[in-house]
């Protein structure tokens, strides 16, 4: 009956709202949060719950979440799938479904994804499609699915012709950021998820960008911080899927950073020992801000910022950090031709004026991006 | 260029208005309409389709289809499954959603599934989670699918813990029902999917059963009388549809002659050799009128008229009329329970007062439907 994290005194958590109608919901951010699921979870009327995890946090961390639910007389379930992206497959999905079947999750029940945005985004699927659609919650325990996977609603897998090209809108009913868990996240998923709160400042928020450069420390060390780098992220994230629900406009600048990202995760097979997700992103939003100068959108400065803070906080910034290399100018457009942001074959980029100034550009031409790259992979490797 | 069906002179089709808001479509009923599908699926804006169907549909109308389509200058691939309710399957759903993603189909494009339900579901399932949801139009060819599964929005597959629990609510874009494709349907086949016509008589509307039970031998041969009762089936669906989209509540009243008849589907294991779908059904609704008499609720003479009618037609009406049998009366009481009807523990049935009466029964006890089925098995035995 005694569990640490149900012990921990938490602090009143930041409550972020995101107000989707029908469809709203709250993500609570603070440390000690895991021990108050299972009244959270009780609160939502649901009378069964199947957590899915994975095996790097389930050991971790599953015990509590458990005896938290188990305390308000849940029934439950769970379900731990091997760690890493390629659990976000068919396979894994109908593992998750035939589970939560199996846990008898009714309509009135939910699906608890306990872990990083692998877990967050495939349990979220599972939920979506379990008997046309069951409530879930989201526990994220990665930085990065603190401040992006958890919020918004997308779900997926990843099927051979390219990430998360499968999967469905599904909004949480709630969204648990326990910031005490990333005390156990190695440090490079800890920069990397970092990557993305940076992104949000790039985005449109100077302010914000500033506050990180002055507080990146304190929020990978944990405290106050680490809390409002994380609610400020939601609130940022939150912010353009009101806007934007269906990504069929704004929601495109949540991609900054990523057109290039995807591309190099592509090319380095999705292989997580020479990229993860937050890297590619990390590299991806230095060649967005170097593109945009390089058209002569953007201040040089502001890109040498972007660059010199990432670098600081540990983060790749070249094409050249990446290990083993990021192959040909040809194979990088080859892969970002691939990317599903490509409408009736022209490239969409987002592109900045300034730090925290972005904009969707479309239609831009795959010349310019190859002389860039070219560029780039000369510099990159001297 | 020269095909059988695009040389047809089409007659008017009847269209049924699906009024789902932004979710609105129609529904065609009509000789040869598949002649005409190229410029109506051009009319919604796609570039591309991808057409998914079996093995026994595509040689016999793939051609034409695809004909139409290219005519209209849409870029189109064929996707060419194993026919059967095996294909419903998480591997099946793999295979489509590679194949739309291959065809290079983005949002705007279309997905036709030209087929029966099997088809329509998985291919509907497909399509709501590619690229987490592109369009698509459904080319029924069962008198099965033109009446009920192409109507409504329902798309799934199979999981081992039972049918259609893994799927998602995802309306198409435009249903064309091109009767005269029945023509090439076994009898088998369309007996089955007959059953679902007089189920909507059965439902609410004694004047349509009654209608049935003159005309259905001008149904079954074709001419107006079949377009006649495929349009009156889908305006019944489409108005239940409509007050109930999502199946939160009057939606269960199509589930009449189904709880009992998904059990027997279960019990055969779902071996078409031994029951198809349509089959299941009409012995239910026959069970579903006898349960009713049974509890004083409606008049035996109702659940004999019921039973001749079916019969007529040359359905299966009884339990004993299960090739092979169907088990004992706890194996079928148990089946219905996994039913996804269930809520909250309590067997939920749809009964009726009568002819065109039906109505929602939740909370009947397991122990007088256990009673009902012991008679049933021994007046069916005899
Ligand atoms: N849905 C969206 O909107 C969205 C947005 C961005 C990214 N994503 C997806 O998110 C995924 C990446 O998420 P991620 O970076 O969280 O990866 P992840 O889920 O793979 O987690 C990274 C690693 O950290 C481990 N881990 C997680 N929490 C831990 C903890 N508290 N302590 C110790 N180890 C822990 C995991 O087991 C894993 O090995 C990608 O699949 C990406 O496509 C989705
Ligand atoms: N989505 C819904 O709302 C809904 C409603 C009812 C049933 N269903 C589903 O529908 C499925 C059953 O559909 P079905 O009865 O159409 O089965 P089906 O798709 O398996 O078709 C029956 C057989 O007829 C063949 N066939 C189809 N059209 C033909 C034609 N014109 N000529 C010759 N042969 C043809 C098929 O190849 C198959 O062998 C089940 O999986 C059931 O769960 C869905």
């Amino acid at each position: 009956m005694s569990h640490a994290a149900a012990q921990a005194e938490p602090s009143a958590p930041i409550t972020v709202p995101v107000p989707l109608g029908e469809r709203a919901y709250d993500i609570l951010v603070g440390r000690g949060l895991i021990g108050t699921a299972g009244a959270r979870i009780a609160a939502l009327g649901a009378r069964a719950a199947a957590i899915v995890t994975d095996a790097h946090v389930g050991p971790l961390y599953a015990d509590a979440l458990a005896a938290s639910l188990e305390a308000q007389g849940l029934r439950i379930s769970v379900t731990v799938l091997p760690p890493g992206e390629a659990t976000k497959s068919y396979a894994g999905l109908e593992r998750v479904c035939d589970a939560v079947l199996e846990a008898r999750i009714e309509r009135g029940d939910l699906v608890v994804a306990l872990g990083g945005g692998v877990i967050g985004d495939l349990a979220g699927f599972a939920a979506a499609v379990v008997r046309r659609g069951v409530r879930f919650v989201q526990v994220p325990t990665t930085l990065l699915s603190q401040v992006d996977s958890s919020v918004g609603g997308k779900t997926g897998i990843n099927s051979r012709h390219g990430k998360n090209l499968v999967g469905a809108f599904h909004q949480p009913s709630l969204v648990l950021a326990d910031t005490a868990l990333l005390d156990t996240l190695p440090i490079r998923e800890m920069r990397a998820g970092y990557a993305e709160v940076v992104k949000y400042g790039l985005i449109d928020d100077p302010g914000f960008f500033a506050w990180c450069e002055a507080h990146w420390r304190e929020v990978f060390a944990g405290g106050p911080e680490r809390d409002r780098a994380v609610a400020q992220s939601c609130r940022a994230k939150a912010a353009v899927v009101v806007r934007d629900e269906h990504e069929n406009g704004d929601r495109a600048l949540l991609n900054l950073g990523h057109t290039f990202g995807h591309a190099l995760e592509r090319i380095t097979a999705y292989d997580s020992a020479r990229l993860v997700h937050g890297e590619g992103v990390a590299i991806g939003l230095c060649l967005a801000f170097r593109f945009s100068a390089s058209l002569g959108l953007c201040p040089r400065a502001d890109a040498e910022r972007v660059e010199a803070h990432l670098k600081a906080a540990g983060l790749p910034t070249r094409l050249g950090d990446v290990p083993g290399g990021c192959g040909t100018v040809d194979a990088l457009l080859d892969a970002m031709a691939q990317d599903k942001k490509v409408k009736g074959g022209a490239l969409t980029f987002i592109l900045a004026r300034g730090i925290g100034q972005s904009f969707i550009a479309p239609g831009i031409e795959a010349e310019s991006v190859r002389a860039f790259l070219r560029d780039e992979t000369n510099t990159s490797r001297p």
